[in-house]
């Protein structure tokens, strides 16, 4: 299972792309709300428990100072994924910045700004599951190929 | 009291600047190394348990994804003071955005990258301390007062 | 009692923020429009006799080559909050640099860009405040509690 | 297994940090050099064979124009981690950035700018084959204790 | 014959201006949609088949971690310009940044991010094909005196 | 006369460049160390003062948050010069933006970062006066001769 | 007299601020469409000629690779003041950087990015022509005074 | 023949690497130095005096606001590539936005920044005369697999 964690509610805009793509691939998941910086300790507290509810991966989108991926990583040894959220001032590099540039010792992979980083985040965590799962792994190469076709059916009128 | 946190051992040589400072001064202080990222609970509890040993105010300081003046704040309502640390890559421009990008709700006061930002955050400590001791606040201003005294000695030679 | 101080008229839109923060804490505060640029004598005398009024930090917002807080902080040893604008270029980014690369000496507590910064002022201020004041650290307390439970309360429909 | 491709030999100084890493652990790997844009040929049928020996994630470290992790990820859909390298004159960004902003469909889970990116890179690997080896994940708790414990030990002498 | 190759249908909208501009210059060329990541395989073929077709100069458009132009450089020796593409969230300077630091050895021309890029794209192209090709050469020295001619005849009314 | 502000003693290393260039022009000029953060009220009795002395034209050197000229210009409607001097973080761009980002109504003329900026600072203070004294601007033009003659005679050996 | 050059007559959209200003102060100007790229010879000889109309200063507003103000300063040692344009990609900071990089030996000086370095460029030319010229000095302070007065005058209601 | 023009002697030390290369691949050259602010009138002239000796490519190279290459393209409708130098402050950032983001109209060809665009600057213009020159372009393909062969025969000692 995959847990998807935003920091604010607001945040669901771009994290419907990543709720959509684990839909469609039919892999289980949940949805929270929680911030590093306004629940510590409901988030810290999630985090432990999540393992026992059978999270394999966390995903965690947070815009500005987004201590939140790192947060997380910071309870977990599980693979955390963040998405850096595009800002209102700085577009995102703030994001990007805080998520990205983590201590040795503490991993988060960080995903593109924005909504390709919340679909890509979904496809990363499958991936992930798909080493040890036939079925996922077989979907991703489907994924895959119907992009490929998408793309080599396209007529540009001159 | 001031209490003084570094998110590793090696920000000791910016944080010497506060602690020179504060020893100056004269007033109480305390240095802990604790990372946001690496001892996530020992930081909790320890944030927890200053006010108990009357910590009036923390400095903060940390490189990259700096959460850590973040997560503090996230612990307490106290003032917490963020200090961005130059780093190898990014000069420092990763700390300043990681620390003073907070969201709303969750204030940190963030100061320059490295050494001015390690002085002044003593400054400004003893600032907030000062409006209600007469003792440091006037120590505060024989402080500006030397400052330009020696500006008003200087002669240049051309 | 705290200074609230604009480099000009339009940037009231960002701290009517922090101004209703204050109304809701019922703490008393002085609104001002002066520039470091276009009253900066207006602005020095203004500073030196706020202490008479009884104002103990002050609240400085200002876009650009944003010298508001600086040039307030080198007038004054009571604590400095400075909020960086949002701008139409450059997006902030001029205006964080140039409030928080204080030098050496003249501390400035700079928040994020815009309207978080504008919340984060009010709160820094009414923490600074809150450190003798029993009843303003209560409502701090409440207040963080009370987006908690916000958060809380979040349900997200997939 | 884990595969660790470097666009240059030169990286190699940066990617011994993972290598020391994958040692201590006792994972297997195999190291290339092969890069995006003088080996693409290669690259490709490196990428492509490597599932057949065992490969399970990419780990890949390119500086400047670095498209060598999103090109691996054009050629496979398994987990790719990327390591931004510094730079001369752009310091990193410009390797971040190349990294990082993948589009939709074809994830990169990237690490820090330079070394921190390195040992990271490993433990995010690590991580992920964890979910499914609880040797791997039992040593990954370790190691995390380790560093709490290091950090516990630090006397900060005043 | 132009070779014009972008990453996604959506880049049209940019490299409309290359092709009315090739069009007005009554030059041969192929548009093609071709993705560095999405199909990696048929970008290879498409280029390596292109110089039978007659394809002298390549140009490719391509945003975020823009490897198109690089990838195509990386299977021809043939001229390749690159048009770094405007991000919704950082602005194109991601585009710019992972097309133009290409490493030793496999150069691509880098032209302004967006439109500008997109005329001047096929305009440097024109000038390359135009060393050896009297009437392309004539063509854009007319081109750049009309340019002149408009320039000279504004009016601006104080 | 030319009035030469630095912040900072530290910044004589520049500002020897304007000196020297000064020097061999013969022209008048005055050197002061005054901080806009740190003697406020020194710097504006000092520009005030100023146009008493024959000061036409005032150049300030500043790091950091360098307000320094735009404070100048805030006391003054006599042409002011800025000089961003580099940092060792930000490289100066901190210092850039905080000299050249000035509101309307106030305006510095802002020069490049460091010694290239400190010599045209002083080549532009001359061209100012140059206006009305063809002494200087004849030496003006022989300087830009000499510049020519220079680069004409130099030999690339091959 | 003041010379007002634009590379593109769309920036006459922000260089109205300045024609706006010169008119106020009614001191005689001319306005010209010259660009560094596209009549590189008009601009050269319009720049030499301009002394014999009486042009004592120059002001180039241009945008992105903004080589205007450069390749005016690179024809005579006149004063020139460069605008930096806002730009649709990277806001300004290509124009930023490109005028104000100058190299030693060719000074521009610089305004801040857009409508507000137009309104300063203007009142920086009038402060450079009023050294000599006490009509123009005294406008300026009554400028400033009204500047003054109109901020005193404002009443934030709360 | 390529022309190789550098704004500065001192540019020697990166543009050796072009000179290398094409005395490597045999290739007509000549090499001046030649600054767009310093010599304008001297760069116009050779410009354009440079066909008639067979200059059919220029390589232009300069550092800071630079605007050579954008001043060779205005100039001629020959192919122009540039190189954008390394600087001290701003680290190259400041020669690259300057030397690419040319307006609609005027194509630069742009490299990487430093002595990575000075080797590709050199293969550049090789690709563009092996377009119409079968020897150069059988050098070019030697000189691609060489470098393939080199990468292939890397052993890492683990």
């Amino acid at each position: 299972m995959i847990s998807i964690i935003m920091g604010s509610q607001s945040d669901l805009a771009t994290l419907k792309e990543t709720i959509k793509l684990l839909k469609e691939f039919k892999v289980g998941f949940e949805v929270k709300v929680l911030s590093a910086h306004r629940t510590p300790k409901e988030l810290a507290r999630y985090i432990e428990s999540a393992p026992k509810r059978g999270v394999k991966v966390f995903i965690a989108a947070a815009g500005g100072a987004a201590a939140l991926a790192g947060v997380i990583a910071s309870h977990t040894t599980l693979p955390v994924i963040g998405i850096p959220l595009e800002t209102k001032s700085l577009k995102g590099l703030d994001s990007l910045l805080s998520t990205i540039q983590m201590p040795k010792g503490i991993p988060v992979g960080c995903m593109a700004i924005g909504k390709a980083g919340a679909v890509n985040a979904g496809l990363f965590a499958l991936a992930i599951l798909g080493i040890t799962n036939k079925d996922i792994q077989n979907k991703l190469i489907a994924y895959r190929k119907d992009m490929r076709i998408k793309i080599k059916k396209i007529k540009i009128k001159l």
